[in-house]
């Protein structure tokens, strides 16, 4: 579960930001700082798996780029995502081409995996935020009920199960991933 | 949690309705029997006094009933909702004036309460079920994080916290409710 630390003293944004990194890592929300949970088996073996799935159809072709555990800071706040996706254009790069190390864009997919106990409001909130400021796709996967919850901007979200095809980026054209595609990765 | 039961075999909507109840309720969802988890003490608080809380407001001038636990059967499934509340002419009732034991619409507003180890997907599931057949309003609430995540049809949802105020049924005008008056209830 996220929890709030340090929640007696408030801090900003900048101050946050030289603290040094935290395993896992912790994030910056409305003025105060969670740290996430330790991923578990299932959790990683699906934020493994997928970000590997993605980056495999992904990078060949230079279309998007998935990365996991990423810090992405904007709008006042700083988070981790379980896995980012970004459009190849919009990686952050040094004037060498090589990936910046600081990313202040939303990502354009956003892939968070419910851990047991954890609070899913505040997981949601978080992806919520994303599209607020730019996310064009949003999962939440529940481990638990075999399922991901799909978010769109302005629009009413809904569960896929089982056959169900999962929305993917657009640029992601050629790939397609069924929600049991995505669970058969436990067995 | 929610757990399929019987899940080996499928029945009909129709042989569900004839099991007796049981305690916790049974749902039946895409011809599987799930049964809901034992409200714990957070849960039963919440349920309680918003349940009471609404009836206060909503009884005397007969705009709204809000009912606890309530089944409600439409569009093929039979779901529990932790509470349904119906606008006051749309309450199914007898030739006599009398609520009716069954209840085969919609709520118009339909509260979920979270509980430990719950599975977030299944209850947003319902909560969209029930948007898609014409609720005008869903809560989940989310007593570990202390927030309210709200739907409403054809929309992005949207996550309350502190002194948010909560959206109520446009029936409820005079009434106002935020997220810290909703949770100083468990205090």
């Amino acid at each position: 579960m996220l929890t709030a630390v340090n929640s007696s003293k408030k801090i900003t944004l900048e101050e946050f930001l030289e603290l040094p990194e935290t395993k896992p890592e912790s994030e910056y929300i409305n003025n105060k700082i969670y740290q996430k949970t330790m991923p578990q088996g299932e959790h990683s073996a699906i934020q493994a798996y997928l970000s590997s799935a993605i980056n495999q159809v992904g990078r060949p072709k230079q279309l998007v780029m998935a990365f996991p555990e990423l810090r992405c800071t904007f709008n006042g706040r700083s988070i981790v995502p379980d896995v980012s996706v970004f459009a190849w254009q919009r990686i952050p790069r040094k004037p060498n081409g090589r990936i910046e190390n600081r990313f202040e864009i939303a990502p354009d997919w956003v892939i968070e995996i419910l851990s047991p106990d954890q609070s899913p409001n505040q997981l949601i909130n978080k992806i919520l935020f994303c599209l607020n400021n730019g996310t064009q796709l949003g999962w939440l996967i529940d481990p638990e009920d075999e399922s991901v919850l799909i978010f769109q901007p302005n629009q009413q979200p809904e569960v896929r199960y089982d056959s169900d095809s999962l929305p993917i980026l657009s640029l992601l054209t050629d790939w397609q991933l069924s929600v049991a595609d995505l669970f058969g990765w436990l067995y």
